[in-house]
């Protein structure tokens, strides 16, 4: 299995992807389509992380992690590390060393389909992290595996560079040549659900401001005193 | 599929619900005779969160929460909303919005045998949320399901107008005629907790407390040094 | 089945706990040669619950509690508590009452691998537990286990007297003959991490530090621009 | 917690019984509007395993399997045994020599939501059952349930005489006032099925047979070469 | 979303795909340098089920198979099924019905991370399927998805076109340009493996077969008596 | 971590495991109080597997099967391999080639908390296999582990020598020097079912056959007409 890192990959324009920053993980999937989520067995390791940037992915091997040494040399400030495995694997991969490593060059955050370890230690960093599995048990650093190649993470497929969002509610993938457009729908749909949330708050109905009331009774719903 | 949305449901005594939220789910499934807790896998989206009120049903299908936005105009303040789902489902069926306008209406707050999502939004709001799911996967609104009927949630059958409570220990479903006799069960456990609680907390042992010794050693029990 | 209560068991020395104490779990674990982590489904109940101390040991069977009660006499300031179960089983075994009776006697925790209950109680005594289920099912007292017998627990084997540590990121078990091994081994592997996260934090690379690049170029991995 | 057994249910008709008994589950499912069918964790303990007849319901406890002997009484030639819990529970509660005495009074099989031992032997004497669990842990007789009040199994509702149907695709329950307009359901289903199942193996597109082109197109579906 | 539906793809050379079916796919999987493997949770829906073939993939959503039956036009012989979905479900898209239509035009099998129904049917059809979940439950026709665009199935990414081998040992995905390069290795390794399988059986050891003794000494491992 | 490999280990009376192979594994479970039961999740490859013999313990770490070969090395005709793990691994390592080896060998089958692979060869070489997982994901020999340690299988201690049990119900874990005396308890369990079979398969109840029937109205069972 050969094993490359790749130096240079294209990344989306710095503002759009703070545009994309200002919006929670379920607007955006709203926005994409409701495409590009992944698997929500990932969640955060501290309530509240959230993170935003391109993917710089890594392809490890189960009980390995050699390549994120690999890794930390080609990322830049504001890269967000997606980490993959040929194999499931819930191994501590990721611990307080490289969360500091990462943090000193610029890294927003991690998500990883294995697992994370020194979660006190990271959570008091803050650095954002997003993991499936959470394992004191450390990897060896024997098998290379790849830097910049596109990843399947948590049954996504993630190109390097492509935008990846987390927070509470989970992980979005959002490519790259969609980034921008996607800034602008999620505005558009922010906008309007500012005005319905004020609605709602003074007690009105979701069926009458939607107007749902006909469409339910052709669809058959009866109701009864 | 008939789909219905029965107006009026008969709900206990506020008076009881008061005096049944005075006490934590572990208390009240004791009371209960150890039956009706819902399947462990239900958790709180944040921690601490805690409910008690007459259940207002929703049958839903899968990927579909057309139906929540009729349950908004049939709760009545004081009500706990209950998601059952004609399928397992993970969407995130429950959003911001939704907690907005059941908030707005005097909702005591929500358990979802589905997925929520807006997790960080709901718990601002301090609207108490208990989930199978959490996923920023939202929904279509195109079948509809019924409200105010008998549904199995979380493995538990409830009857509209039960009590539900909830806490950080799980989620109890009370059958509305037990819920006086309920309330004065669990007050009387509690009292009597309350003074076993101290005598503990002194050092005293369970063993002599409860004269439990005579019944190990008529059980088996042998002590070796 | 034999049913014993053994009352004295082999500790290790108060000074070597203190100092294996002020170690994380994931130091700890490397410092014992990667072995004796415990199932990852073993989880605090509370964010940055920690404990470490010689393990008494008890083994229950499925829906009954009653040798906790048998524990409570047996322990000795200092000890977790480490509940087994002849089958898997997920009841609330643990709640608020034995956790007063627990402290009141000086245990340092509590780690299961079945169920507890009464979380924000708990929680609120500052008592540290983990544990693989949270259930509001209590349990009964009818048949007697052992104390301070061999029990395996979420898959590792503990003997009474074996130093269990837990964090957030797991459950450790330590042999009781290699502890004071371990508390030199764990310092030893702190003081080297010590400078190598000042150097991290100083933006350095993994790869320069541990002198990567060589062994990352045989094993085949080539850089492509 | 109340303890009883109800001597006399109402059954279906048996010819309705024997007429739903020529249907898959799936059909079944289908023509009840898709509704009724237990949680898909419920699968049967030997290949070809199928069974429909009136449900005798049985809540027991966990670990517990003293009510399966009151069951045995008061089954009727026909019944199907539906095991409930009171807890999660994975034990081996039913084995060979409950299946010999069961099927030696009539009983058609047994879908359980807990656990089975004894596959090999069962299997041999052809009584088809459906568990969640299969586990060689036996159980004592110690806590009285019910026999033949409405129970919770696998997430669905059963009253006693409801018509539980079971083969590989699943388990689904019938209530008993339905049970004669579904036969006539699945009947209609069956009929419209065999023929197209009979075009679609001579090659006709289920496109065309359905005449889907029009509403795909509408719905958005491009073709692209 | 976009829906579309390709309808030419480039598939691999059917001697290449014939010389692939007649490997195992642990031997394929090995000869790819280990990538490709589906999560093992894919299982074949009666034993002894096997397919090779190139892929047709599919991409639905949450309980909707409508792409499905637009699947059917665009298959030619010898063609894979691969079902991939927008969110995790396991209903049951695919069922005998289905598998008659396919199997007249040509299909070798299919490959779903969702759902399947009428097992018995379809095992008596003879033909191979591979799913996550089989369920009685159907599904509606009501949201266009996609054929023939790159999917993420069971965790591997599928381009349509590439190589699908599956057996009782899990489901692997060959890319297209690596399908005769991998007949080859896959060739060398069982010749290899010829030799040695005979060996052994005469009772031969593989610590001499392939010289491990020095290895392992070298690596620490002590024998005692 | 040392890695050993202990060349003699004592086992049980041939005639002893003779006597116990004759069993299902209910009834040695029984026969040995309830205890020895491994983790249900560990299930035959293929349907009928039964195995029963002294247990040849493997400690091998993730992805490494090293070991395997040394063990085929020290292995005695009748022993049962049972492989363990130092972290929770599900890849294939054990495959045909080893099978051919231990069953040339004359090893009685092989009981695994890991993986393996090559299901329908080892099925068909009738080489008993009970495994956690199935996988066609090979492993590497990198990382010597230990054979004949006691070793945690499945939840379950194991010491080299033990007898070790399995069929269609699970697979359970006899201590060596228990083993004799087993084999009289199972008989004479076995004796007493066999007149219980014959009554129950001629109508009789187990109300009756066991008198249950004052017990039960004693805990408060009442029966409803």
């Amino acid at each position: 299995m050969s094993s490359i890192a790749v130096r240079n990959i294209a990344r989306p324009d710095p503002a759009v992807v703070d545009a994309l920053a200002r919006f929670g993980v379920a607007t955006l999937h709203e926005a994409l389509g409701r495409t590009g989520l992944m698997d929500t067995a990932i969640r955060p390791i501290y309530s509240g992380a959230a993170l935003c940037g391109p993917a710089l992915t890594v392809l490890t091997h189960p009980g390995d992690n050699w390549m994120l040494h690999v890794a930390a040399e080609l990322l830049r400030p504001g890269d967000v590390l997606v980490i993959a495995c040929s194999a499931p694997n819930g191994d501590g991969m990721f611990g307080e060393l490289l969360a500091t490593s990462y943090k000193a060059r610029g890294a927003k955050g991690l998500v990883s389909d294995t697992g994370v370890r020194d979660v006190k230690a990271i959570s008091a960093l803050g650095f954002p992290v997003f993991a499936r599995h959470i394992s004191a048990k450390g990897t060896v650093k024997a098998t290379p595996g790849s830097v910049n190649v596109p990843v399947v993470c948590a049954g996504m497929l993630v190109n390097p560079g492509d935008v990846v969002a987390a927070d509470d509610d989970g992980v979005v993938v959002i490519p790259r040549d969609r980034a921008a457009e996607l800034a602008k729908a999620a505005q558009a749909r922010e906008d309007k659900e500012a005005a319905t949330r004020q609605r709602l708050a003074a007690g009105e109905l979701g069926l009458d401001l939607y107007g749902m009331r006909e469409a339910l009774a052709k669809a058959g719903l009866r109701y009864i005193d």
